[in-house]
């Protein structure tokens, strides 16, 4: 499938929003590609250098898109330094990030990499600090005009893995082992528990969901619960969730991103 | 008059800015209806579930788009629950939220309201958690595209009520006892006292307005105070504003939304 | 040159993100000229009347947006009082703001300015406190609309200057006097020193770079000092940078905008 730029861009980085770099890099995107569309702030809240942070929000986002949408991540610890620069192609989008393990945390399996060709695509002078400026926005705007991902470099086999962490079963009692892999803006945990294990319920089993110590009740909703009573849903991103209804369930717990998440099964 | 949509959608949330909600609704919108010209982010700065902050601030800026304007609202405690999602048509906006009371914050007397029908307007699957992307972003695409409103659903004709605050007159001496409404990012207290009954000077009354037992000076801008001074003056929406000169006066009376303010007229 | 609009117009004021000040003033925007295909967001995260800080931002952004772009800045601890609004056109860019230094920042010698008619391009009704609103954004609809500067009043030949601190340069040691001007997210200290004048290196002269009574180490790349270590380094926007890599150099120094900052050579 050739690729075919729907005029839509986004960005994710952890630059913030008080500064003017954001604003700097919709202003390289447009003088190099008058074609593009939409240029969509997906975030700019991602902690500083927290690529885990970016990873997950990246996942959650990027699929909702159009066919043909460029996606921009810099969240970049390693600005200055050797790491690649990458662009990638996988499902009809495009992504453009540095080689940290933000693609790792993206890409499927059919995906093709490309190191990005920085002579020929950067602009003409590169500052050690702000690539989302020099390097990457002039990257997604020849890919927001056309120009195919194969064409931004030489292929890559290998890229950084993803950094989001893997839940584990226990191979004698079928429990998960989990974490919460992201807080978001208000205090739910998000573990990295699929939801559809919840399935199991139909099969005649009951789950068991305990964080801090504590069992947490399994709910549909929001509304099936008390008001400041901790419960557990799946996530509109089809993870386990832990919730306060009407309250601030990191507040609650007392814990954040890494605290250890267990789901059991009886009958 | 038939529904003309002008190619823009705003959009007002509670959702912060530091996930990737807000992108995800971005995404929504421009998958279903490639149409659109420009996606307004009014706030997502909306305090947690505070829907009469969220009915203030959609009833300042909303009037001020061109008619083919739509609207969506989610500030939703009540998300995963039996509330409704409703669609409205005013003066040429269109306007969707949930039914909790934005609605009818926002709307005039010939207003006309349906009710979304979720089978076929709604993403395929819906979650729990997050109507914004699967009900109100598809919902608002449709109406985007150009589906009249009567078309998402049968009419309503109840609301639920605005949860602005309404002010009082005294009968006898003619004073009006309104309250703050919100206080915005300068720490200015803005009322519900419209500020229109300042003409009452022009007929020889002299206003008195107070605040935490404090009379505070009337005057047309900002620039007719001392510095550090406590002022009132008509604030860009229309309703009296507690100012300070150079300063926060939120801080300066330790006081808040909800706070009573008088106003009286002498002779 | 003629005017020739590029149908992008770019916001930064100190209005913040809770409120919906800025969406209103989209809408103001988009209501009065639908020529315009992109708004960008600078920043709105200026901190309150700090002019100094606005003017700081629109220099590092505005010259990468295309030629044709118009520049509005709404940092105006002014407004309804009566100092002027102006207009300008620059390098074929047009820019807006309130006669307080903004302007002063970002025209070259070739500017031309002028004050805006609030007579004929002011909405019908100016409030006294929302002039982004009522009389910046109208300005610059009228300028996307394609209305040349000229048109929109009267030539001006003194402006405000700008509020940016100059740095010295001692005229027996050639050391240079400069200050801290910017803090960004990073909690990196910006300085007025520009970068390229460590090329005294290459001619033999080594630089040695003080701040808070510390000589910091002069590197290419954050890369080059250890995590933790405050560095010097050229910024993205050719000013000498205080950096600590992995840290945060405002709570590393405990200082801020304004801080003294001295480039002294030896051989």
């Amino acid at each position: 499938m050739p690729w075919t730029p729907s005029g839509i861009v986004t960005l994710l980085t952890d630059f913030g929003l008080r500064d003017s770099y954001v604003g700097t890099m919709h202003a390289v995107l447009l003088s190099r590609c008058p074609q593009i569309r939409h240029i969509v702030d997906l975030t700019h809240g991602i902690p500083h250098q927290d690529v885990a942070a970016g990873a997950f929000q990246w996942a959650q986002a990027s699929p909702y898109f159009p066919t043909g949408t460029v996606h921009v991540a810099v969240v970049d610890p390693g600005v200055g330094s050797e790491r690649r620069a990458l662009v990638a192609l996988d499902g009809g989008h495009a992504f453009v990030a540095p080689d940290n393990g933000l693609l790792g945390a993206v890409l499927g399996e059919e995906a093709r990499v490309f190191e990005l060709d920085l002579e020929r695509f950067a602009l003409p002078s590169v500052s050690r600090t702000f690539h989302g400026r020099d390097v990457f926005a002039p990257a997604a705007a020849a890919l927001a005009g056309g120009t195919p991902p194969e064409r931004l470099g030489e292929p890559v086999s290998e890229l950084q893995p993803s950094p989001l962490p893997k839940f584990a079963r226990d191979p004698q009692t079928g429990a998960l082992i989990g974490e919460i892999q992201s807080v978001d803006h208000f205090g739910n945990l998000i573990s990295n528990l699929p939801g559809d294990e919840l399935t199991a319920e139909k099969s005649g089993l009951v789950c068991h969901l305990s964080i801090c110590g504590r069992t947490v009740l399994l709910v549909g909703t929001y509304a099936d619960a008390e008001d400041g009573e901790p419960l557990a849903l799946v996530s509109s991103a089809g993870f386990l969730e832990i919730a306060v209804r009407g309250g601030n369930a990191a507040t609650f717990f007392n814990c954040g991103v890494g605290e250890p998440i267990k789901m059991e099964f009886s009958r």
